[in-house]
């Protein structure tokens, strides 16, 4: 029988599961709420008893499984498989994860960052068409990233590498960012940032608009209501989904003057408005590209939604596979 | 007897050669003038001859060889060896390289982009320090350069990767630069780039400058004499140096927002200037580095020289060692 991969996607709010094929195809997936009381101490042996659960119920054994792969939030130490400062877990420090899964499982055990894993996702069964050079962008509560170059995951020397939510896109007067740099692309294109760009330009916009009218009244206003308003003619949102494309295309014209990547992937949250923010930001990343990288490296959206966690995770499980 | 590896810098001016230890070391090396005449028709025969009488002169033969690596102007195919519109050789057309050589030498040869090739030198035994993660910016006449990210050189799908040159730094009122676009770091941070930001900045420029003086007579300046003069004290020409480190300050601190390198190790012409220019830019790249990436990646000024080219061409060639 062929062997199988098992993904997980640990977030603050669940954990997802999938069974895959070796060829990235889902099989079975389920998830679990995510137990962060007293410090998140029952995280890893609720995982152990979800994955344990299944495998009977499905008749499986560890000998169906190359590996199992994790995508963590927090500082992940892929060698030592434990993670560090995952404060949405409550994991304020050391957590071993990869040494019981392996002790409990019996099943070879990777885990990387979980910006990183999604990238992996879309690579392989994604908009990245499992192309060697596929950079991911995602835009949710922050803006993340993932690289993936010459076919390898860049985590640079000290594990930051793909922190795309951190190239600066003004650097003269830009908003405050939780980083503690001013102008980072996060603080324009998050779901929070878009909102922060409309709490700007609403402060020079004359005319009639219900976001500006919103704003000046202290009402709630979300991304999405914004992307929803100017997709419907509101000249005022419009101007806010401009100036977030031309951040997005600036950063995403640079990384590929850098890197030349078959493409960019905007994935999370924001990219629901797809082919909408896909066309205004490839307008500024066509001007912003070198003339080569231009007629090369294309600007798409992502197609996974929230499997990406599993399939990415289930990637990095692939390298188990004889 | 322990193999050898032969690197050539193939340039406008002069082709440069060198003989190598499998640990970098240069144990011999020579030049000779390029002959761009008739299309550039005899520069390969012109290589092919000046090998053979070098390994007679030496008492070496094919045997003794690894293999042989070149870094060549304009677009490069490294499968087809060849190379396409390498304009300052008078190649306009596809010159064949690879296949030449090696029907005539027997030692099995490879070619890349020579800036690629000049971070792979530095990387090797330069500033790079032969760590996995290493970006080159070199600056001369233009600014190119080379990034290796998890110990492979990124091409990128198109061939374009490293173009650092072309990252847009000034995305509002910049500089038309010769590849279409308008505020690349080219504009500003190659040797004529620095002259273009003086001229610029003499415009509102009041005070004492010899600089200035030099610019409104219409004297020729170059960037050596700018940054001599910024050096000496000099308040106008050291706000040219300061204009230009910001410049590759925001660039190479973005590019390692998204890569997170060891080093970003600057060479080049430009980067003569060594310490006064290296500690200004990494003011810039400190203030924009996201705080992990501050704490890891260093800015180095390159450490070979003219020898870059002939090291990281050698080093290409050993991936034929066994």
């Amino acid at each position: 029988m062929t062997k199988k991969l098992i993904g997980i996607d640990l977030g603050g709010t669940s954990i997802k599961f999938g069974i895959l094929t070796l060829d990235g195809e889902v099989q079975e997936k389920w998830a679990i709420e995510t137990n962060i009381l007293e410090d998140g101490k029952h995280i890893v042996p609720d995982i152990v008893a979800s994955l344990k659960h299944r495998l009977e119920l499905y008749g499986l054994t560890k000998d169906d499984f190359v590996g199992i792969g994790m995508g963590s939030p927090g500082a992940v130490d892929r060698d030592k498989k434990n993670v560090t400062g995952a404060f949405n877990l409550n994991w304020a420090h050391t957590e071993e994860v990869g040494s019981v899964i392996e002790a409990e499982l019996g099943i070879p055990f990777a885990i990387d960052n979980d910006a990183n894993v999604a990238a992996l996702g879309e690579r392989w069964v994604g908009a990245g068409a499992n192309n060697p050079d596929v950079v991911f962008v995602t835009l949710g509560t922050g803006v993340g990233g993932g690289v993936i170059a010459d076919g390898n995951l860049i985590h640079g020397v000290a594990g930051a590498g793909g922190e795309i939510g951190h190239i600066i896109v003004e650097p003269e007067d830009g908003f405050a960012c939780t980083c503690g740099n001013d102008g980072c692309l996060e603080t324009v294109a998050s779901a929070t940032g878009v909102v922060r760009v409309a709490r700007k330009l609403a402060e020079s916009y004359e005319g009639d608009s219900s976001i500006k009218a919103a704003i000046d009244n202290g009402e709630a206003v979300s991304s999405k209501d914004i992307f929803e308003a100017a997709a419907s003619g509101d000249k005022f949102a419009d101007s806010i989904v401009e100036k977030v494309s031309y951040y997005l295309g600036l950063a995403t014209a640079n990384i590929s003057n850098i890197l030349n990547p078959d493409s960019i992937v905007i994935g999370g949250g924001v990219s629901a408005a797809g082919e909408f923010l896909r066309s205004r930001v490839e307008k500024y990343f066509l001007k912003y590209t070198f003339p080569q990288v231009r007629q090369s490296t294309k600007v798409k959206i992502a197609e996974l939604g929230n499997d990406a966690g599993i399939i990415g995770a289930a990637s990095l499980a692939s390298q188990f596979a004889e």
